[in-house]
């Protein structure tokens, strides 16, 4: 967890109190939304129960950042972008408290609000999560280019808050988007060690937003697929390797400030302390990807398969030797994936990858498995940073060939926030 | 587990052995498929690795039972369903050998083979769980009424081998089936407390089936909606209410032998000892069900929300009273799921529910939501109990209204397999 969101707000619970041992609370929130409701079943269903609380560990949601960045990548991963329904920018910001008030109480393993007494209110929390705890939940917000410009309208009136580096992503070779799967004028990035937790959170936010956002297209995902903090071990990718060995750790500050974190001379002043996000989810052709030779497979990547170490090097935390020579050709191949991602040959470019695999129902009549990767980064320019790398990978890169790109967004996360502040409100001043 | 998955055969690594722990061994399979590779990188990669061992829990996988209906559930499944691609029992003898060697393996937390040497050699095993462990990975293996006869056809020669209860199941009222994800040949239920786990076994499977069987349709879950053993607490399902309280436990053979196993006296032999498994993916109309009230909600379950205690009572775990009256109405209303669920309404019947919450992508352009409930359950009978219990809930019950059925199947499991043997041999004697 980054230092900064470990900070203490005043309405927060001991931590490790859960949604069990936090019931019936009547604490106010830091966005102004009252909890009023007694809370009857709740109250008298947790006390009744027998069963063990899980998921203990809580993540801040305020603080100087939004969490779901530099906080250490859990399990599980539900994503969701939202169409928004209305052109006031009145409903936006009202959306923007909501979705603030929701995500403080569901981070602290809270109900949205405690579940009614009397028959004919709805419960404002659906329920699914209760007696889970917060999983090390977090939820981080972003907006998309077409929030701010949707064919050439200034819709909101937000079009001169438009950063400059929220621009449209160029079409990358070989890329195969599906326009209703990608984009989106808002996103939500719910992170939690439980499936069920994250779920319940982008669910919970998709209902609060009725009349406001509409779900444009949503992704979940499992076994993070890279590490984002020196406390995690390498995952492996569905396709057998290690990945994220070489990436951005969040203890790494000064390499969070110069390659992640938005700085006040970078503009807008609302973006400060925030990050651009891209998405793209990137399906594995397994087809042809399994019924390579292990050789094969490892000199597309430029590591072995079980040890992660760099192709003639020993240990997987051996740094790359770009220039070492058998034979008279490379050790690591001219179009394999580290030589061609590297930062040695990127002007030092570097990104911080948070992404997730997926699997899905394989599609009708195809036979085949639908899983990859659901790449997320986070970086300080997208244009600057992922664009140029992603294009090389594109052109030249021999892991290319086994990779579908299907959808693609990219998003602006503000900073983060403090209590009595919501969510973007930099937007509205 | 049930004591019968718990014995030990002659070629089981020590209980708590991993893939890291077990990795290199040449010990041939019960099956017979010899290990004769070397497993180079395997063996130095995983030496060399500092990373942790997870998920030492392993069920195993020969014995009376097949794994998987008896055994706790876990929190994850990886479901696939097959076409064969051959008319020669042959092909199908082989790939069922192959099946088994692969799922002696996994389960142990082994490769399917250790990772061969050498520039040429294609890897049997993609890799992807390689250091996780076996993670309590369970696989379990059906036969669709298709198998032994297709379109009038005796396509392999089994038609005198079709149990009669693996009849196709008839058309509920409000059934909306795609076809395509619907039936198949075969089946494999992966089931795993690692979603990574869980989907390297499908995969694997799925690989190995090339030329012989193409998959048909597949579906992730997570969070267990059903408890099966004693040991574990009643999970909550994506409608926010407790879901298998009154399931059927392992612990209860009584009523697994009168409810769950297949006798030898219920014929054919070869499924003796084994169950048949219904499968329904049940899609939430949250539009609908998010809206309505907690006692609206309450009342079509017929159990409080929270608590999970049945309407009128305290605890979740206090039996049902279907005959408690107020103000002259009955407290549990007539169309209460619970209640046309009941045994005591369906002529004692149970069935041993093994269900997962599914979450899939938003469909494109719908704006909602598309999750719900993968339900599993295992009979003696489908055609005695899954399908009076379930017409009755589809004609009458208030909480089918909010519920829509897109897929079904039926299988049948065989009974377990001793070393030396695989799944569905009796088939073929």
């Amino acid at each position: 967890m980054s230092p900064e969101n470990r900070q203490t707000d005043p309405v927060s619970p001991p931590s490790g109190l859960t949604r069990r041992g936090f019931i019936g609370s009547a604490a106010s929130l830091g966005a102004g939304v009252g909890l009023g409701y007694a809370g009857r079943s709740l109250l008298s269903g947790n006390e009744s129960s027998d069963q063990e609380v899980r998921g203990t560990d809580r993540v801040e949601f305020y603080g100087r950042y939004q969490a779901g960045i530099a906080t250490p990548a859990p399990e599980f991963l539900s994503f969701a972008a939202f169409d928004l329904a209305t052109d006031s920018p009145d409903d936006l910001r009202d959306l923007l408290q909501e979705w603030t008030a929701i995500a403080v109480s569901l981070s602290q393993g809270r109900l949205y609000r405690p579940i009614p007494e009397g028959p004919d209110v709805v419960p404002s929390d659906p329920g699914e999560a209760v007696d889970i705890g917060p999983a090390a939940l977090t939820m981080t917000f972003g907006f998309g280019p077409t929030l701010f410009e949707q064919a050439g309208s200034d819709r909101l009136g937000l079009r001169d808050r438009k950063p400059p580096r929220l621009a449209d992503l160029p079409q990358f070779r070989g890329d195969s988007l599906q326009a209703a799967r990608s984009g989106g004028d808002l996103c939500i990035q719910a992170c939690s060690e439980n499936p069920q937790v994250a779920f319940h959170a982008v669910h919970t936010l998709t209902r609060a937003a009725q009349g406001k956002a509409t779900l444009r297209w949503s992704q979940d995902g499992f076994g993070r697929t890279s590490s984002t903090s020196r406390s995690q071990i390498t995952p492996r990718n569905l396709m057998g390797f290690k990945d994220g060995t070489n990436n951005i750790r969040a203890e790494d500050t000064d390499q969070m400030d110069r390659f992640v974190w938005a700085g006040s001379e970078d503009g807008p002043v609302w973006m400060t302390s925030g990050s651009y996000l891209v998405a793209r989810r990137i399906k594995i052709l397994f087809d042809v990807w399994d019924a390579i030779s292990l050789e094969g497979q490892e000199r597309a990547v430029g590591r072995m398969k079980i040890s992660g170490a760099p192709l003639g090097q020993e240990d997987e935390n051996d740094a790359l030797n770009l220039d070492a020579q058998k034979e008279g050709q490379p050790v690591i191949p001219r179009d394999a994936h580290v030589r061609l991602a590297s930062p040695q040959n990127n002007q030092g470019v570097r990104i911080l990858r948070r992404g997730y695999s997926y699997s899905e129902p394989a599609e009708t009549g195809s036979g085949e498995i639908d899983a990859g990767l659901f790449f997320i980064s986070f970086q300080r320019d997208p244009h600057r940073q992922f664009v140029p790398l992603q294009k090389r990978l594109a052109d030249s890169d021999a892991l290319s060939r086994h990779l579908l790109h299907t959808s693609s967004a990219v998003f602006a996360c503000p900073g983060g926030v403090e209590p009595g502040g919501f969510i973007g409100e930099g937007l509205f001043t």
